[in-house]
């Protein structure tokens, strides 16, 4: 950890993105109002280049392949109110105005909608809905235009 | 997104983590209090067995290549408050009492402490500090006993 490179990325006032091997890093989407972890994703080069440039968030869709501007189907769009990168550059986290009712593509305001019970071992672990209720449609918000 | 397979994974009540190619899904750890994000890791399977049944935070280091018990070092583990699991079940969130004065390896509170001031396009990106005051000494901290 303390190494001469390593110091160097986590000191530096120059973004020096950590991608991985498929050329991604990381992206925590919270609400910048109530701090709730709306969504994480991954971000290529071009699309943390547009999101520091424009101010929207965009990402890159693994399964689809494809860069992605957050709310380009639905609407549900994502304004960045800040956006910080973590000690060795391979996360960033974006504090974002979330326009519309929600950021995910099941119509729940966050992608965590279910919390696992703590205490639990063994083969089977049981979820528990926790702000859970739709906040839109899904088939309304991505029916082709 | 919509198919059933995916659905099944999405609106299931029974844990089924989306390990990726190396055995891992993504932890976003934040403060249960003022929910700021403290840090990005990974947990592997056992990793993330051990955080819900003994409420301590465990993370599998990909540098280290070993399972990790946050502040085994340090002393500054994370109790979790709550653990959540996202949509397509391939990232967790976990609510965490910080123990101790910080989570990040470089005696900060948090992981991250620089912004990336937005309207910037280019080669070269200019970062912040921000929130980025010291709130122990790594050196200290980690080392041997």
């Amino acid at each position: 950890m303390a190494d001469t490179k390593s110091k160097a990325i986590e000191e530096s006032l120059t973004l020096q993105p950590r991608f991985d091997a498929d050329g991604l890093v990381t992206c925590v989407a919270t609400d910048a109002t109530i701090g709730e972890v709306l969504m994480v994703a991954r971000m290529n080069a071009e699309a943390l280049a547009k999101t520091i440039a424009t101010g929207d968030a965009w990402y890159y869709s693994r399964s689809r392949r494809a860069l992605w501007r957050k709310g380009e189907s639905s609407g549900h769009t994502q304004r960045v109110v800040e956006l910080r990168v973590d000690c060795d550059q391979d996360a960033v986290w974006i504090k974002v105005e979330q326009m519309g009712p929600g950021a995910c593509h099941t119509g729940r305001r966050s992608c965590f909608y279910r919390a696992v019970p703590l205490g639990q071992s063994g083969a089977s672990v049981t979820l528990e809905f926790r702000d859970a209720e739709q906040a839109f449609d899904p088939a309304q918000a991505y029916r082709r235009k």
